[in-house]
């Protein structure tokens, strides 16, 4: 994959709100998913954890884990994307999250969902800092993140 | 299709906004779309006459004339949606309605984006009405036009 223009301004963007959303890393990642679930209802039966469960979605523990894990590894892509020139992910590798969404069926009307909820995220928690240069940065480094992913949409071999 | 249980209160919740928004149906309806594709920027290219469209989309005049009788027709509907006990929709008939989703290729999730999207608009237009009980008329109401809809979605014979 080529390497990513990516402007020391728009890491610079990044850094900032990330450094402040860091320590709320927990709430943020579960407001993440929540709002991805209020636009679209039907996309908890993409999570095994979700299909079955009678807990509510702001109590159920499973989800909140793995929203704080998506939301955190979301924002650390994007804080290293300047310096690394890519995409890069820790505690699990670009296939396997490849291999995840290939099998749950995501498509590219949900990478644009979850788009939309992360900024929606950002915002709320950095309402001051919130403008088009910050949006634009985050979108940049959010569309990265999905490319990488696609790259390896495929069956796991 | 089983008649619907739509309460006096609910069809008053429905006839309260309605009666407040219908002066800017122009407007709402260009912000319920403009909402749409903010979240869903694909979803332009399910409309003939975007997916070729150089014009910004808030300046496009089809746009805007398609987004108003769409934000009319959803919200009549819902408006009498109890005193006739079902969808009725005026312009053109659900056949229509249906065929046309039909060949654009609508999906389960977009119509879920565009619920959110009506709610959103709603509570802009009407904040001070705007409460979990009236979110929830409407989400009635929705979601019988989509089911009288999605009822249609054949091919055309």
């Amino acid at each position: 994959m080529a390497t990513v223009n990516f402007t020391e301004e728009q890491e610079a963007l990044i850094l900032k709100s990330w450094a402040v959303m860091k320590k709320d890393a927990a709430d943020l990642g579960l407001k993440f998913f929540l709002k991805i679930f209020e636009i679209s209802p039907s996309s908890t039966q993409q999570f095994s954890f979700l299909r079955n469960s009678t807990v509510p979605l702001n109590k159920n523990s499973k989800l909140k884990s793995h929203s704080m894990a998506v939301f955190v590894m979301t924002c650390e892509a994007a804080a290293q994307l300047r310096k690394t020139g890519k995409i890069t992910v820790r505690e699990t590798t670009l296939q396997k999250l490849g291999s995840v969404h290939y099998n749950a069926g995501v498509f590219d009307a949900q990478f644009e969902v979850t788009r939309f909820a992360l900024f929606e995220t950002i915002k709320e928690a950095v309402p001051d800092m919130w403008n088009e240069e910050m949006k634009n940065a985050w979108g940049i480094a959010y569309d990265q993140l999905v490319l990488a992913i696609k790259a390896e949409m495929k069956p796991s071999s």
